[in-house]
């Protein structure tokens, strides 16, 4: 994984591009922590070796895994970045992913793969958007 | 339904965090009446209790709706405002669901039903653009 | 197509509205050419008449084609532009599109012909992000 800042302003925006064989969701959440993020917005386009996505049960209260095992193009990757309650940046990505036949799959992403390229552009916003503990759901529910 | 600023220039952008229960076409146009949006993008990800996809049918000129009475992640949330004919703000909102079975579906947005939250970033933009009735497709079209 | 500049900074933002007839991947190549765009990204949302999806296959190193000959919903199409190794601008776009029973199906954009509209809205961004040819696959991936 590499990165570039596209911008010398208050705000930042970098574009970071995974290299084959880069795991998403932990190495754009080590970046975040790294870039202290507490407030942002990505999108990504590229294509996965594998990923898995969730579904979130309205029964159980958690992520339901589905595991695509086969190459598929990342057709829309779209998330945002917020703090939690420990002050560290949490990511909530979701994604579209599509087959050889095209068919598309959706979700949120939980892990994905790389595999050739991932390019992710990731804008800061101004103001700090905080991620609290939503007592019904369990999830980190983006608080105003 | 909540928002929050997240700027002080010229130009605004918006976090619009909805809740269980909010009904969002109706209320993000509400959002953009208020604020007296002219020029807008906006892009969302979060989950729907119950949704209605629009596909617009070539021979009708008219949208054929797509009822999806399920929980689904919203793993894209594509849209634009600019103003009408009556000059008020219309949303132009396209969006991708995603199943239990991590199978995707789209289309125009015509009515979602949020559970239990929707994270919207709407970004205002510096020109007006301007909706015109197609006369070919009935349809409101940007025109420039 | 017809396309109105969004702003007088130094980074320039435009809204591309296409018509029907207009083929997206060429017109939009064109654009940025004309523009002389090194770096930007785009998103946008309407609908084909006929679209031709891509799906990039590891052994053969190219690209699939996957005809989709039916009017489908443009959901969410995204993408960049980088400058490739001849200097000009080169794009990389992904699309989501819907059918008319809601199945969304997604890849690479290789070719799209729009009906009635298609709304993109690109902007700059600051830093030049280059293309470079990559031994292994062949694609040109942006090199950092």
């Amino acid at each position: 994984m590499k990165w570039k800042q596209l911008n010398d302003g208050d705000l930042r925006s970098f574009a970071v591009i995974f290299d084959s064989g880069d795991e998403v969701v932990r190495d754009l959440t080590t970046f975040a922590q790294e870039q202290k993020l507490t407030a942002a917005q990505f999108t990504g386009i590229g294509a996965f070796q594998r990923v898995t996505l969730g579904f979130f049960d309205w029964e159980s209260k958690d992520y339901e895994e589905i595991p695509v095992d086969e190459q598929v193009e990342v057709v829309a990757l779209l998330g945002d970045i917020a703090v939690g309650a420990d002050d560290a940046p949490a990511l909530h990505p979701h994604v579209v992913v599509s087959r050889r036949d095209g068919s598309a799959l959706g979700g949120h992403l939980l892990k994905g793969t790389v595999r050739p390229t991932l390019e992710v552009v990731l804008h800061e916003t101004p103001a700090h958007l905080r991620r609290c503990k939503d007592k019904e759901t369990g999830l980190a529910l983006i608080s105003i």
